[in-house]
């Protein structure tokens, strides 16, 4: 088993990557609280093909378990749903010595996770993630949130997990453009960090990397705790891993979380921001080309699709990283080499989105 | 002026007390944060006496500010009124480098406190607390909240302000009964870590006591200051500042936060639990009579009020004290002296509640 030491501020915990490590969880779990019972909030489809089998595991070790299944989509992700959550941990009559399980993907573990943040002012709980966005991007650091009507994750906290247990067996369920989805997010952590893992995407056959996988996340999920660990409030370094998500969240949202996942959008942020980025000097030259194939290895789009300007500069205000007038944007130097720049963000706007149109018109 | 600094594992802050201490508001503000836009959350009384003054003041000193209006009581603190204090603040395109103030009592400061602790993950927060109880009290420690319909506080976080701003010239616009209310605090406190406290309470005279109040009060912040450094989780010493609440809260749940203030409840608990336990010897002989006399002083009562025994073992059990079948009970051994007692909740029950009646009997 690979364990991952996450040393924080006030919180420690440990990443624990091992397939059939689910089997196993009572075993963790006892070292972990020492309450007798569970609130399991996973994702509705994640119950259908785990849940009765953790169930009943839980339950052979002495756990009184109750299932709160939220369904998959950005729409669980409301006051309304973490509303129904805190009834339902309420008719549990769960104490703060219990336990909260959350197990699925982003959207289980952002609504799941605030949820535990809040109820009796913040209960344990541990994460375990089943989509392989949420084994190297979404479990790790700490990010807990809910969406207003008007975007997305406004409403949230920074808190931390007692431990994250990653089974890669749990990704055999998963469709492949899931599989993807979570793929983007790795070609991320290489581009930014590790240029041997970005040599290892490439040139791996699909076989090799199903059996590298758990390789591949304990590589990713180190990568991500160290910076985590570097800067837990997300005011610092950590802005690296928003490298191909400026881009990325624009196209998100215009296309309004349908169109594309948010692997591919970032995908098509990575290699839209590095092209310009190679173009104006920062980026070694050839990177965007490396970026492109190892894209397309993995089904991911890298093309620009039609968008109004307009709207992309009212997203690129509300952005976070926006701080009055200029923005933090990341870039590469080479591969496992980000920056963070700080442009202006008319500069930014015209340096990356330069096609002049009237209102309405595409880029 | 007088400086209380906060030192806690993660958040440093301190607080600030001194008569006329608003007026001047934003030289410290501008120490602390370095935002240009602030959002006043404010409990509407205050708003009324105090809102036009320090609005005038804030932009004068170049702050665009927008006024979030909350109505008192704990009606307020819902997820209704949470949802409408974040898209106030979305409205004003507040960002994570800005400021949030909340003013007012306990009310205004749990909800508005919750909504600094949740909005875009954590925004920096000032408290400007109004009632002696939120100004010795609530304000301190980091604690907020809002209720759900089965109870108080249910949902909330620990989250520090990054300063605690008191004028206690605010506390000319209070009424006597308000003002009591925060005295049963202040009495608490004696009780449990201050015995020339308790004499000075005992003994001034209610001009003196208003002449002194700014000493009282910062006589308050330190002990609790301490105690919440000490234990910010709540899960040790802290509780020694739940003297006389476990009844307390009996009575205000029974009685629907309707009939008795928060303070005149805990009198009642703190009188009664001192009662029982002086006669069981926990308690040196004559500290109950002396409970009583300053109690009386402040108008304050003191008689447990007829009430279904069935109800107080069902709210007993929710106490956030209970682990398993036990609870935390706490006592003093004489002025000035608190402890903790870990008590089988049946055992507790029979010997403070012993009066065996039919169900729907009084005590």
């Amino acid at each position: 088993m690979k364990e991952i030491n996450i040393d924080l501020a006030k919180d420690k915990y440990s990443i624990y990557i091992e397939r059939g490590l689910i089997d196993n969880i009572s075993y963790f779990i006892k070292g972990i609280n020492r309450g007798k019972k569970i609130a399991l909030i996973i994702d509705e489809n994640v119950d259908n093909l785990y849940g009765c089998k953790i169930r009943t595991h839980l339950i052979d070790n002495g756990f009184s378990v109750k299932t709160i299944s939220i369904r998959g989509g950005e729409g669980s992700k409301s006051l309304r749903i973490l509303d129904s959550i805190y009834r339902k941990l309420l008719d549990f009559n769960i104490t703060r010595g219990d336990l909260i399980i959350v197990m699925g993907g982003g959207v289980a573990g952002d609504v799941g996770g605030f949820a535990a943040a809040t109820y009796l002012r913040g209960m344990d709980f541990i994460h375990i993630p089943t989509t392989l966005l949420a084994q190297i991007d979404s479990s790790i650091g700490g990010k807990v949130a809910v969406n207003l009507p008007e975007g997305k994750n406004l409403v949230g906290s920074f808190y931390q997990p007692k431990g994250v247990f990653i089974d890669p067996n749990l990704l055999c369920t998963l469709d492949t453009r899931e599989f993807n989805n979570g793929m983007a997010e790795a070609i991320k952590y290489a581009c930014i960090a590790d240029k041997n893992l970005f040599h290892q995407l490439l040139m791996l056959s699909k076989e090799e990397i199903d059996r590298e996988i758990e390789d591949i996340i304990f590589t990713c999920c180190n990568i991500k705790g160290k910076i985590v660990m570097e800067d837990e409030k997300d005011r610092g370094n950590r802005m690296l891993l928003n490298f191909g998500h400026t881009i990325g969240h624009v196209i998100e949202k215009y296309f309004n979380y349908e169109k594309y996942t948010h692997g591919e959008a970032i995908a098509i942020g990575m290699y839209n921001i590095t092209l310009k980025s190679e173009i104006a000097g920062y980026t070694k030259e050839g990177i965007t080309h490396q970026i492109k194939e190892v894209l397309e290895k993995f089904g991911l789009p890298y093309r620009l699709p039609d968008m109004d300007r307009g709207e992309i500069l009212k997203t690129l205000a509300l952005d976070k990283k926006s701080k009055g007038n200029n923005i933090d944007i990341i870039l590469i130097k080479d591969i496992g080499e980000g920056i963070i720049k700080n442009l202006s963000r008319k500069i930014f706007f015209k340096e990356f989105f330069p096609h002049k149109t009237k209102s309405g018109g595409a880029i």
